[in-house]
């Protein structure tokens, strides 16, 4: 076989401005070119597309469905492609529809028939799905090694800050005393979680459908399983209506994706609330903040505000894919294009976003004795006193509506629990004594709960070692 | 007041590089600049913000705020702006963060103080929502003459197809016979309800929040009114805290896009389906279609497909935005900064999908035997022989009853209830008499039908002219 | 034609429980029947399926098709279905699948025939589109009563705290200072658009399906524009395929929904905020608050947090809904029935959180004192101090980054700008003199602000009235 | 310690009408009430409850806080209380707020100080959390055998249509032949992937927060991995702020089940479709179907109709989910108390769907001949002619362009491309030879597509019985 091209081949590209194939009459007009094409948002898959292809010549070659010579064009062909492409020098073609079609015509231009004998036992439909899923497996990867980042960054911050005492807040009023190093840790569990389930994920896509060809499979003796091995993919689908419709794994990556974000959004209602003047608890670092074109005084944490933001941006594109899916029956339909951009733009929030909170965590100034402050208000220990009670005999009911009556006679006399005399307590439940007041302490309170889980600050610095050791 | 530009606010501009004002002792970092950055999509707002400008500097001379030299420099600063912008010329900075910045700094590039002295009693927060608001309502004028357009075509393809008959599906099981025409009336009325939503969204969307400044006003004596009707705003927006923070306006055209683009999406599965081989009902012009890579024959319909694919995009970029609204304390907060991508990617959906379709209704060829031939299969007219049987004196329920048992029979013995002889039928009811033959017509059938919403041909001419007389 | 029962129709409704009807050949199972029954909560919807069934009635003894008599039977028989559903007698049979069939088989129980004449020239698929136009109507004037009373209650407290001041808050930083009414009625005008949004929305609510029938229309000589005006509907459906499968009013309502919702959660995150100790700027009614099971001291605003999170399911009906009706195909689907518990479960939210915030916008404890202390801290006057400067002939940019290097000195002396001397001053910009202290003060800013949206207490009171005149 | 009751303990429960403890001072109305209770909808964690109760008691016995004579009275009333729930007895208060103090007020009422002395150490916010954790694990369980079962049904009616042929869909245009028992097997691989992903999801269900108390751990010495072991938890919570708060859990599971709904959906698209006149692929057994009340002829596929709509639900209990914990703040807010209903119609809607899928799929009756008919048209084999001449030599694209030639001539001729004599076939391309009949045939195109994922007979035998055997 020879490298020379056909006229008709040549003509099946050129002609795709005018007309699908000879059994159209009519070319698409530009507006249906434009709405139905894919390449100026999948080339960024190029890459991976070509990484595909060069496995896909391999095992053609390797079962004798092309020669040698035909892998060795492919491969010199390919090369220069993807010098071509990084360059920037790389013509990508709206008429060619998609990325795939761009980088088999100039492959065809380079190296003539061999060029023509690569789609030999594969569709654009099993190609896209190949394409989409090494994208991906990319992006966690890349994740997984921020959410890692993220982890030790806040478990270092954990450290430094394992004694610092803030007031622990349920419904956003002050509930018990707890250290900020375990406030921290709280978001290194989160980020922990989101790490495990993007691993979870990664296995359901780190499976091949290369080889289901356009829906039903091939005629050509394939051998997917070497496919597979050659891309480093865990399994093959087993399944080809299944393969080439299958979006799942993008839907389960936005769903994690999502959940990362609202940790992310959680996180940033907290910095934004604790920079605020009336709380004070931290300031953020210049470089993620910025100011205003009216009010010269102001210094906007924006990066955290945006951030919780751009939470609503990937809960969007998880909503639009599952409503894509909803009701498509089988195999491949073009609905499925619109898997892409929403897919892209939540990888894209997450590794933005993550690379800037890591730098931002370093960039937090703790306030302690603005911390301290506010801990010292709203009877934070009150729970420590009817613990107290509990183990001098009152059962716990009990011991809770005593400790209301003394917050309601405080709170009359203007003053805390620790205020008041030990005869003035006695007056409450006769069988306190005077070792009340160490419990009723900030530092009492937080050292008592030093169980697994606890904020005692001997049990955040176990934690916060431990997470550092196993991010590292 | 000179001309001349002071060392001082050039810095200003300047300086946005390294940080943000005086009171910033250090720079952005460059991922947080492009993290924060709105330049990328909000420099489509460019004359809708000159516009605003204008008008804004008008208002201010006028109350003499500003100078008249001032003013007659702002317009022409910024006519050369704008030939700059439509030229491609213009140098649009991600340093200078977003749009209005951008235009402010090439304003006092080329006109020095007067172009200083233009963000005079405004600010960016009310800035940014009247561009946005002027921007939206341009393209709600551009969806209701699609939306016009929709229905005219689709009024006119009715008028043709007014005595077409094909099965009424519910369940998709045959239900009774309809005429073609007034199934794509059905869509119709679908898309006059869509620009009734749209209408009154705008209402909403035409209201000038600039006035407000930053959050609560300015001390300099503006006069909004004018402002408002300088730009053709139908009122003023009443609070100024509400004004900057408010983005209820994108919402709602999110929730009336969300609902074009269901419609969208039945009528994209009832096209899908009848160009499906098995139904065949019509046949999409080719230039809406297009082949496959591998199998040769291949004849898809990519465009409502596609369409009905981005039912999940605009779906997504409705929760999108009140995912991002949802919590957020007044007034402005950068969270808004996202406002814009999902509203633009809406509008931009919602015009290019209406543009084609509009196009696409014009492409379909009606396949009016493969109509007939379903709409014979069936028993489209059990219920026209239920309701001679009542106007025969039979309570509905019991008509419906003797009915379901000659279908019965019809269906073991495999013929239609046409098909029975006068006696067979007699033998169900006997009050049947030979008037019932033309009951059980295909055309009988819909010809009785022609109250207000029937489905009669001559019922359709009458509605499909009101159609096309109301959006001409 | 009598009222005695023939044993056919009665063995129709009987033999429900084992077939649909003499076309089935084996029964629905018990999970089946459950999963497909709507009765349970349907039934919710009796009176308006018995007032529409009346309506219909009288059209169809208008026009002939029944007799007066059986008119008269039909209102004797609803009349006592009415009373058994309101005095509980009423029995709901699963078996009977959804409201229409429990009341039709009791109807046929107690009148005979006239009962099984009543579904003549309807369908259920018209039926429950007019049902639930008629039901949601309702739900949309209780809600606009209640909106109406949200103003009222916030502009009365708006009137009383015109001159209370607080900071405004952009970026939850100090920005410019409001007074408290003019941030009250910033949620005040929020809540006038929701009912802007719910009248339009009533306009697509008030349209007449029935007649549509299945899907088709009907032979019978109905009116329907005299069913529309028994029912006060303001216009009948135009097209039947349309009328007995279009939910966009469902859709439209929930959208209108989420909007009040999201401003409900926007002022619920203020009121949690501001009840916060380290804020305390208002103190919430001990009845909407509850305590801890644990911590005796605690005083939660569970109200507010609550409606917060229950812009959650909110958001989700209307995502359910949309979800639902992409891509079904015309006309009626049983997918359709879903469309009912997302619509009741938003309809009862909104109307029991804007029951709730009426009331508990009278338990707003104003804590002036608090407000004024967090005003006087961050700069809230830095840009008045940048207009006074334009006023004295500077360009706002030169003005801003004056103000900028200002701020700066005093942050770094630990003072405010008032605290600073006029010489001190001066050093910043010559222009400066004695009365710029007035207008460095919290009063002297907000009066300042006095055009229509701007924040001055002069300004509140014209606007707050002006809701309470609007609204009563 | 006694069992007698005190006057106080009583007076807390029985205040709960007035006030929440001694510090309120005045009660919750009637609408707060029954706006923050949950108890109507928490109520069925009941078993879940009491199960965690008793671990804990258990656990506080083994280290000395509370006595064995505790521990006994504690089991006994537990013990009573749940005869009393199951037998429909239990009298449910609203005053009493939620399933937790329903229970422990009883429990008092039976049992005296023993009860008051079950909350030590623990709080109601890691109770809630640990009872919910409880619930879900349990209906994973359920799930997972569901989806087990879904598996076998799908794999034994393919196993039976391995040899069924009918037409492979892309875009609803017939591409190439595929046996029934592959398209089958391509959703047997979903609801494979659907039960990877709750067994995934279940890790991190199946983690206890018990001994988090209120948000800070408690001072007791607490034991949490015995309670862990008692429970059946994998691992505790190892961070007491996030146990509380973290609902992630739950949002992961509301993604599958999300994803579990897809999958009907499709599937359900295609039955639908499959059962459509037109396309009359099966039928569905009687009892998965309903009629009509107006046309008698109707059998109506009720079962997958509605499944496909309760994807809408599902999808909008995921968003309800998210939207309710964007951007709270640490610890627990009352916002949380949102969680459930959403989450329990998910789960709800999975077992019933399900269980009534796993019966429905035996209820498929396959009419073969109609899809055999239907395979015939359109052109399956084209891409089998393809394939056939790039084995002659021509490259892949080329041969691509030959069979559209062919098929465009067949298409004029209104013939198959089997329909072609081998000359005429020679004149498209001169290698063709006689053995192309046999490519040309449906058997011969399904037999040649035997790889791994393929759909041929005997590779759809073996991946059948592979999915009968890892699933039973």
């Amino acid at each position: 076989m020879s490298n020379q091209n056909t006229p008709a081949s040549q003509d099946q590209f050129a002609n795709k401005a005018q007309a699908w194939s000879a059994r159209f009459s009519e070319p698409v007009s530009d507006l249906v070119k434009r709405y139905t094409a894919s390449v100026n948002f999948d080339k960024r898959m190029a890459h991976f597309d070509i990484q595909g292809s060069l496995a896909h010549a391999t095992m053609l070659a390797a079962v004798g469905v092309i020669s040698a010579e035909d892998k060795a064009d492919i491969e010199r062909g390919m090369q220069q492609i993807l010098q071509e492409i990084d360059a920037g020098q790389f013509e990508w073609l709206l008429d060619l529809e998609d990325v795939h079609l761009n980088i088999e015509k100039r492959l065809v231009e380079l190296i003539g028939d061999a060029g023509k004998r690569l789609h030999t036992g594969r569709s654009r439909n099993d190609q896209v799905a190949t394409d989409i899923r090494l994208w991906l497996r990319n992006e966690i990867d890349i994740a997984l090694e921020l959410l890692a980042q993220m982890q030790v960054k806040l478990a270092q911050l954990a450290l430094e800050q394992a004694d610092t005492i803030l007031p622990g807040f349920t419904h956003l009023q002050v509930a018990q005393p707890v250290t900020f190093g375990h406030h921290l840790l709280a978001y290194a569990e989160m980020f922990k979680r989101d790490a495990e389930r993007l691993a979870d994920c990664r296995k359901r896509v780190n499976r091949l459908p290369l080889g289901a060809a356009a829906l039903a499979g091939t005629s050509f003796p394939i051998d997917r399983e070497m496919v597979a091995k050659l891309l480093n993919f865990d399994e093959v689908c087993r399944n080809s209506l299944d393969a080439v419709s299958d979006r799942d794994f993008a839907i389960e990556y936005c769903a994690a994706a999502a959940l990362i974000m609202t940790h992310i959004s959680r996180f940033s209602e907290e910095l934004v609330m604790w920079m605020s003047p009336r709380v004070g608890f931290i300031d953020l670092a210049d470089r993620f903040c910025t100011g205003s074109s009216i009010m010269p005084q102001k210094k906007n944490p924006d990066v955290p505000e945006l951030a919780r933001g751009k939470t609503g941006r990937v809960n969007g594109n998880l909503i639009a894919l599952l409503t894509l899916m909803k009701g498509q029956p089988l195999a491949y339909n073009k609905d499925n294009q619109e898997d892409k951009e929403g897919l892209f733009d939540s990888a894209d929030t997450i590794r933005d976003t993550l690379t800037i909170f890591v730098d931002m965590i370093a960039g937090i100034k703790v306030k302690a004795s603005a911390m301290r402050d506010a801990a010292l208000q709203g009877f934070a220990t009150a729970t420590d006193l009817a613990d107290y009670l509990v183990k001098k005999g009152l059962p716990f009911r009990d011991a809770h509506e005593t400790v209301a009556a003394a917050v309601r006679h405080c709170e009359d006399a203007g003053c805390d629990l620790a205020d008041l005399s030990l005869e003035q307590l006695q007056a409450f439940d006769a069988s306190i004594e005077a070792d009340i007041f160490q419990v009723l302490t900030l530092e009492g309170s937080v050292a008592a709960r030093k169980h697994i889980g606890g904020t005692a600050p001997e049990r955040v610095r176990i934690e916060a070692q431990r997470i550092i050791d196993q991010n590292s």
